[in-house]
């Protein structure tokens, strides 16, 4: 059986699988279920077009792995047979941790991060591949000392970022978040085993950060996709608080197991977004009001009010709010209270401390980013505050 | 309210929402709904790029309505705000009768035609606009007069048709199948309220005509997509005869009750892909062993083997897959004859008799596309023979 | 005879011609000389695609300006017939006073500038149209009260400079200079008869200021593409130096009346490229070294030696160059002098003071862009010192 | 100094030069003056973005041969460096020898086919080279064993058609002939030294028929390209014929020994598209009224008409056109006959017999493209006539 695959793909051309074992492991049950996890969760409820999976975006990264690696040989960087077949493996199970609804539901239904996550799915399946990804593992946490290849897999220009910011870009129509993925590899080598920009690069790079900066704000943050998924989280702790007080959510046995704490593997990797939505859907007609507000809400797109301000909103804004909430849905204020989400979100240009790009010069030398970019001082922070609330009169 | 929103589209860039009443039906939870009904169905499991949806498709198709009535009416053809309106309603809903993975189900699960679906939908529509969709209905029908709004909407070059053939090019990444949708709208005319293409769009409709016959057999009737098809209509039969027999299948009331023959519409429009896909998550482990086969297979990506032949299969050959399914796989004879699938399919590049394309030249003639095209006989059919059944010692 | 012609074009797929004067204009031979005069002069020596000519420049921008107006109607800015029919007859003429080699031999072997040049061609051309295009030249000079249609000709965000940043960064495949036009001119609208951006489009004017930026630096100001020009203009100054000294150079006679100091604009009209080519070329073997050195060198790329600097070249760097020039070239000072050339050049992100590019808030204010971005100080400014001077040992 | 440089070219992003004597070639002056033919002669009056030359074609077609040499190599095809090095020097010159205005004066002014003149080039350059060119010689002439390297250079699938499709399909803008070269070379494997496509790469190679189709007749036989090549060779023909009258026609000396018959390559290798624009530019105003007629027309795109047409054109037509012309220009019958040209050009869609292409497929077997593709009989052929003549009351 031919496993060396040609895959097609909208933004590559075409994506080709280079050692078996990349094939065995996206055969593999818990990998195909990648396929019903929405790379960006509810955004398409922004942005129609942002139907893309996990899984393809898994693919896209392994596909710039294998290129970055031919680039470097090229250059005549030495990259072993094991070495490149561990990091392809890496960058391919990287986001394997990611469970319904990725990011939104990180941290309230999924207890873990998605890195610790995909780092104990990777060793069950080390045991089940009989050891073979050992080199992978320890790629993917940083022990191999070989760093660029760590870099790769996450670092300040790692191909896990390359893939996501185009793939989002492309798939949300965002052009101006459009990054010159290819060129950016092609600017790639290695010095004592770091991975450095070519000076030649450096536009493509300024590009990059603006291309990040652009997509944060339009798509990441944008403020409908903030409304959804302040939604999702309401719904989904309602449901946790229904089954608190001995309630029985209207979702599948294991999405109700999840809810009720049950941390482990095993059930983890039966769940996907569709029991999610599955929930949602069952829950527009349901005994608590608040939760059939939110599914309906979700599922119809009867959105919440979502402001964005570069300045605080005041204590004042959000009381009156609530008082109006109580009073136009028949709520009690604490009810009311969870249903109002303020924070902030800050984001910096370039951090010129840690990690940096760093850039071979034509006459040898190491720079980092900021001595030889002409854009001023590039640490300017962005912080801007949400409030998300319901619509009165919904 | 600005209800004149600009969504972002991969494909076009930005789509306008040139009517209000557009943008009211979008936000109908009927039409919402379409958001979870994927546009080729499973077609995913082989091109992962395409997990796009309905709702998509018909925005796409709207924005390429809207497009047409703009070019047309810069060369001079009246048509009036009202006829505007009406044909970018009439093919915004033009899917909206589609139900759970679409053309998959449709004739099986679902018995009548997503065409007199869409209908029934519009004219329910039409109650809740108080009227508002009558010529919308009667372009979509071909009733009105002016039959070059209906040939846009339902015709040899539709808009639907650009749109799902771009589209699915698009997200599949077979970039054979792409065809130049912005040419073929630029060479539109009307002629005595007919439709035709000018002279110099030839070549754009050459091209189209070859993207279409790519399409037809490199997507919607590629060997893995049509054993998945295959599957897929194996599982909800195995969960409709389930039924028959009194048991109950692991599946959403709803979904229960469509599987049961329930044909109300009221059902249907609460229906979508996730009542399917969560139907086969729960008979993955299900008493009926065939029944939790497909459904492993359809999620676990274990999918059927399938064989495409320009010639017939021979009896014999579908014999002995016979055979060796009862023994290998341990079911009598008559369960194994459902296992296996075979049929053909015929395609022609360019069927010279009925709803030609008609060319108006520069000398004012107007001429069909066989006349003056030299790309010879282009009647020429192909037929396809398939053949489909599990894969022994899966 | 139609003269609503329809060219192709690479980067805009068609250009509609919509004025039957703009093709009038189009067909007369000092518009078709443009054909003849490369955009960027000698940059195909660095970048071998940039072989465009100012024929397709000013066909593209008349392009967006049509675009530009489209959108505006579309969005209830009343623009009459008359105004429309101008402003492409003034975006179309913009660059007509360019001559051999634009911006490169501007200001030494042509003494005008290449705008006041277009005003004196307009004028010229008002006489042969009789008068028709008197509202073109109020919209070109500024005087006409609707500013927007001078900013739209000539501004900061101009179709003009649409057009050129686009095309160069299209024909040179320096991807990273690329800017979203279309979207820009989306979001274009005018308000009090000024040009304002809409809020949504921040993003895609910060694109275009870094696209901006990158092709300065990476195109118009590359090194090579600075010796080239450098090369060109000593070139030009030895040919004059002959003259001047009685010599007779061996160019065309038209080409020699303008080395010799006429500035009639009749001979003007009958120059372009191929008639410096031509000089070039005919140089090559020569009774003065120095201009074969110079014909030969541009001709044969050998080019000058050129480096660029963030701090100014140190006086010992030029005179110890000039020293070794005297002794490997043999020349005398005097003449090794002109062929050092160095000097420096400024560029600024973005100035906020004049001409600012203002935004229309969605609660309706108007705001500059240093308000609304979140770039930080946006002012830096670059200056790079450049250094040409030939090849010892060439 | 490092030779490995690399160029930025719009179609492929970045073009590698791979070897030194790549870009030793390509800094010869010989190359180099290739800068200065341009690929498609006067197309540009037809489209004004096919300014591109020869010598970016000859850049763009080495690059597709390191990128198949590449993809070969990656399936496992042993090619030497020797063989690739030599591969590349063979398709970098396969061009070398075009003159002025390519194709259109070839058999004409230039008497010797260009394939000769390149060969005769090829030869000068190995004597330069110290014989380092004898690999790259006989892999052109198709002397070398290993067929499929030949094949690669010069066959029906060949890297110069890849790239001269591809890149004139970009440069007019005309899309529908875009081909998928990149999708093609990655279909290319060898079998016993002979290129075949994989058998999934059918519909690559039919719409690459496809397009290779629409270009021949929307492009290299468009009805006003074919007027000005035409009205070229007319123009020469008469400076020829004014030389044999002991006539001095006003042109470049060089170009003057040429129309005089000097057939050396020490003069070819001097000329180029300028020496003949520059004659057309000072024959403007000549005593020949008839010359003068011709290059005005070309120069100021005053052009012939053209008529083409799918049944030959009658004598009848023709012999009232000449009297048209003997009265309206006042010329003789003699002159005029020679302003009228007619004749007609065929082309087959693709011919089953000689140079097939041919597909490996799944199972190994060896099959020709009209076995395995379903388009039918594709050996239809196209003819068309032309007419081509002045306009009267030019």
């Amino acid at each position: 059986m031919n496993k060396k695959k040609i895959i097609n793909d909208p933004i590559y051309g075409f994506i080709n699988i280079p050692y078996e074992i990349l094939f065995d492991l996206m055969e593999h049950s818990w990998f195909q279920r990648l396929r019903r996890i929405s790379q960006v969760g509810l955004t398409q409820l922004t942005y129609p077009g942002a139907t893309h999976s996990r899984f393809h975006h898994a693919l896209g990264a392994m596909h710039l792995m294998w290129e970055s690696i031919g680039l470097l040989r090229g250059k005549g960087i030495s990259i072993t047979e094991e070495e490149a077949r561990a990091a392809c493996t890496a960058i391919l199970l990287h986001d394997i941790g990611h469970g319904p609804f990725s990011h939104a539901l990180e941290g309230t239904l999924i207890r873990k991060s998605h890195e610790d996550l995909s780092l104990e799915i990777m060793h069950a399946l080390n045991d089940q591949f009989r050891g073979d990804l050992g080199l992978a593992i320890k790629i993917f946490t940083g022990e191999y000392p070989r760093v660029f290849l760590h870099q790769l897999v996450s670092g300040e220009l790692d191909v896990d970022r390359l893939d996501y910011l185009g793939r989002d870009s492309f798939y949300t129509g965002v052009v101006e978040g459009k990054i010159g993925t290819n060129r950016i590899i092609k600017m790639m080598n290695v010095v004592d085993d770091e991975l450095v920009i070519e000076e030649k690069g450096l536009y493509s790079i300024e590009k990059f950060l603006m291309a990040r900066k652009i997509m944060y704000w339009q798509v990441y943050m944008h403020k409908t996709v903030l409304a959804v998924e302040k939604m999702l989280i309401s719904a989904v702790s309602r449901m946790q608080m229904i089954i608190d007080k001995n309630g029985v959510p209207q979702c599948s046995q294991k999405f109700h197991r999840l809810l009720a704490g049950d941390n482990s593997l095993e059930l983890f990797l039966q769940l996907d977004d569709t029991d999610a939505i599955y929930a949602l859907k069952n829950h527009q007609m349901f005994s608590d009001p608040l939760l059939s507000y939110l599914s309906e809400g979700i599922l119809k797109r009867k959105l919440f009010r979502s402001r964005l301000s570069t300045k605080p909103f005041s204590v004042d804004t959000s009381e009156k709010i609530l008082e109006q909430l109580v009073n136009t849905l028949d709520i009690d204020e604490n009810t009311a209270r969870q249903l109002i989400f303020s924070g902030s979100e800050t984001t910096q240009f370039y951090d010129w401390k840690p990690r940096q790009i760093k850039f071979l010069m034509k006459d040898g030398r190491i720079r980092p980013f900021e001595e030889i970019s002409d854009l001023g001082d590039t640490r300017h922070e962005t912080t801007k505050y949400y409030l998300v609330y319901p619509k009165m009169g919904m």
